[in-house]
C-alpha cells in the first residue's frame, strides 16, 4: 500500500538569472519521469512548491503552467505554498493522493529562483514567511528571527557558537562531492566563527545561500510500479504535517520547534518506526541552530543536547546518525520552494545506494523540512524494499 | 461515503482597508465551524486559499497563520493557489483529506485582500495568474485577455455584446437581496452596454469588481456527522479539476475553456449525474463572457449557443438551470482567493432551502471555478441528501 518513490531529480544549485522557473522546474520534473521510466502521459496529478514566485518573476499560478511545460497539460495541477516547507508539503500531497487510490502517479516538486531581485528584495520576500503584522513590519527578518533561536538556545543549554559552526563545517564537508551542491569548499571552525556577523551571534556561515533551482520526485503506487516493472526500492513510509504559530512571539519556548516535533511523531507513528531506527537524515538547516533544534525534533538527540551531533562527530556521515550528507541547505543551497523535494531526492538516492556521499546500510531515511521559524513542519519517513 | 458541508460561512464582500486577511479568515472559518456545530479542537486539516497576498499584505505562509488564529494551532495547515480557482481547489483538497478517510473534519475556505493596494498595482498582481512571458510582460492584463476571448466569441457564434451585457443585469438582478454582496443595485442593458470601455468590446459592467472578502466551509465525513447529530444534510457528490496551458495564445481555441470541459466531465462521472441533472449553478464570471464559456462547459448548453442562456432567461432564478444565484463573481464580488468557497457555500445554502434567492425543488448544485483564462479549473457537484 505504501507509495514509490519511482524517480527523482536535481537541477544545479546556484546562480541562475539567464534560466527561469519553468525552465528549471521543467528539467527536474523530466529528470525524474526520465529516473523513473514514467511517461508525462501516465501522470494524474502534479503539485509545486513555490514561495516568492509573485515577487520573484511577476509570476502565481505554477500548476498548470509547470504541467503544461513538463508534457502533462490535462491533469489537475496546484501549487501549494508553506514557505520553505512548500516542496516537503507538495511531497505529501503527492503520497496522499496515491495512498488514498485517488491517482496511480504524481509528480511533486518545487523550484525557486532568488537571484532575480537583489537581496535586500529577497530578504524582504523572504520575511513573508514570518508574521508581516508582528515580525517583518517592525524589521524582524529571518536571520534575527533564527539569532534570536540561535541566542536562546545558547543561554538555556551548555552550548557555544563553536557548536553551531561545526555544522556548517559538517555539511560544507558534505557538499565537497555533490554535484549540484552550490557551494564545495571545506570551512574550518575559526573560519565560520570569523565570517561577517549577520545578527549577533550568527555570522554568514550560520546561514543557508541564496539559491536557483528545482527539484522533483515520482511517486506511484505499488501496484503502477509493479505493473510497469519500475526498479523502484524506495517507499514513502510514513508522512506528518504540522503547524504553531507564525510569529515566534507567541511561542512559550523560543529554541524548540513543536510543529516539527508533532510531524515527527506522526511520521515515526505512521511508518512504525522510531527515531532509534533511522539510518540517515535530511534536516532543515537554513541555519545552524536550525539544525540543532532538527535533531532534537526529530528526537535523535535530548532536548538541549542536539548541539553536541555535529561537534562530536555523530551526526557526520561515518557517525551513529548522518544528517545532511548532501550538504544540507547550508553547503547545497536552498532553493525555498524546492528545499523539501530536494531533501526526498537525496535520501531516495541513499536508500537505492547512489548517493555520491553514501551512507552504508541504510534502509530507513527521514527528511524534515521546515516553513518560516517553525509554523510548518513536514516529516517523511522513506524506507527501502 | 460522500463527505457532508457540514457549515458555511462568508464574510461581507466589498472594501475593508480597516481589516486584514487573518481577521477576515477567521471569521469565516467561525462563521463555518459554528454554522456546522463543530469545534476547532475536532478540526484535523486546514486548507487555505489565497492568490495575492505576497502582492498586497506583503504576507505569505497563510496555512498555518489562519489555523492559529480561528483556533487549530497544531493542525496540518497548508496554502493552496491556483490563482482565481484556488477556493476552489482547497475545498477540493478537503474534500479529498475526508474522502480518503485521512481526515475526519476539514476547513476551507479561501480570504483576498485586494483594496490595500491601488488599482494599477492589483491589475498588476492579478497578471501574475496569467503567462508572465508571453502576457504581462507585453501588456496584456486580464480584461484584455477576457475581451479577446469575448471577441473571438463574437466573431465565430451568433452572439452580440448585448447577451453578454444580459449576463451582467441577470446577476445584479440575483444580488439584491444577498446581504454580503458587493454591489446590489440593478443595471439595465442599455447602462451596461455604456459604460466605461475597459477593453473593447467589454465595458466596466462586463467585469467583476475588485473585492475584499473570506469564505469558508466545513467538510466532515458521513461518519463524523452521523456521530455528532450534525445537520448536515448536503454532501460532495463529486469533484473534478483540470488544466490548461497557461498562456491564452498556447491554446487551439481562444473561445473555449477546455479545462472546464474536463473538470466537469470528471465531477459529473463521480457523482453519478448529468448537466441534465443539475439544479442550480454557480459559475466563473469573472467576465460576462466567463459566465457564457461556462454554462458551455458544463453542458447546460451547446457550443456557441451559451450566450442565450441569461438573454432568453433560461438562468434566471426561475429558468430551467438557474445560475450565479448569488449574483456571481460581477456582482457578488470576487475576492480571488475566496471565491471558490464562497461559491460551495452559496451552493449549500441554496441545497439546504436557505438561501435569500432560493430556487425552488433543488438538490444537485454544481460550482465552477476558474483560474486565469482557463489554465486551472475545478467543478463541485453538491446533493442534498
Amino acid at each position: 500500500m505504501a507509495p514509490r518513490i519511482a524517480g527523482v531529480s536535481l537541477t544545479d544549485f546556484g546562480k541562475h538569472p539567464e534560466r527561469s522557473s519553468r525552465e528549471l522546474f521543467t528539467e527536474a520534473a523530466g529528470g525524474a519521469l526520465a529516473d523513473a521510466g514514467v511517461q508525462a502521459d501516465d501522470v494524474g496529478v502534479v503539485y509545486v512548491g513555490n514561495f516568492a514566485g509573485d515577487l520573484t518573476e511577476d509570476q502565481g499560478h505554477f500548476g498548470p503552467m509547470m504541467a503544461d511545460y513538463m508534457g502533462a497539460r490535462d491533469v489537475a495541477a496546484t501549487r501549494v505554498e508553506n514557505a520553505c516547507a512548500s516542496g516537503g508539503v507538495a511531497v505529501r500531497q503527492a503520497v496522499e493522493a496515491v495512498a488514498s487510490g485517488m491517482h496511480e502517479v504524481a509528480v511533486a516538486g518545487g523550484v525557486e529562483m532568488m537571484h532575480n531581485v537583489g537581496i535586500a528584495d529577497i530578504t524582504d520576500a523572504l520575511a513573508n514567511a514570518g508574521d508581516n503584522e508582528y515580525e517583518n513590519e517592525v524589521g524582524l527578518t529571518f536571520p534575527g528571527i533564527y539569532a534570536l533561536m540561535a541566542r536562546r538556545y545558547l543561554h538555556e543549554f551548555d552550548a557555544e557558537h563553536e557548536h553551531l559552526a561545526a555544522v556548517t563545517v559538517k555539511n560544507r564537508e558534505n557538499a565537497l562531492d555533490n554535484p549540484i551542491a552550490q557551494f564545495r569548499e571545506p570551512v574550518t571552525v575559526a573560519e565560520a566563527l570569523e565570517g561577517r556577523p549577520i545578527a549577533s551571534p550568527l555570522t554568514l556561515y550560520d546561514a543557508c545561500p541564496i539559491t536557483d533551482g528545482a527539484a522533483a520526485v515520482v511517486v506511484t503506487s505499488e501496484e503502477f510500479a509493479d505493473e510497469h516493472g519500475l526498479d523502484a526500492p524506495v517507499r514513502v513510509a510514513g508522512t506528518g504535517q504540522s503547524s504553531d504559530t507564525i510569529a515566534l512571539q507567541d511561542r512559550p519556548e523560543l529554541a524548540r520547534t513543536r510543529a516539527a516535533e508533532r510531524a515527527a511523531d506522526e511520521a515515526y507513528e505512521y511508518a512504525g518506526v522510531g527515531p532509534g531506527d533511522v539510518d540517515v537524515a535530511e534536516v532543515h538547516d537554513c541555519f545552524t541552530i536550525a539544525e540543532v533544534l532538527a535533531v532534537e525534533s526529530l528526537g535523535f538527540f535530548e532536548r538541549g543536547e542536539g548541539y553536541r551531533g555535529a561537534a562530536e562527530g555523530e551526526t557526520t556521515v561515518d557517525g551513529s546518525i548522518p544528517v545532511n550528507t548532501s550538504g544540507g541547505l547550508i553547503a547545497k543551497g536552498h532553493p525555498v520552494g524546492a528545499t523539501g523535494a530536494a531533501q526526498v531526492a537525496e535520501l531516495t538516492k541513499q536508500l537505492e545506494g547512489r548517493h555520491a556521499n553514501q551512507v552504508a546500510d541504510s534502509t530507513v531515511g527521514v527528511a524534515h523540512n521546515v516553513g518560516g521559524s517553525g509554523a510548518s513542519a513536514v516529516v517523511t519517513v522513506l524506507r527501502s524494499a
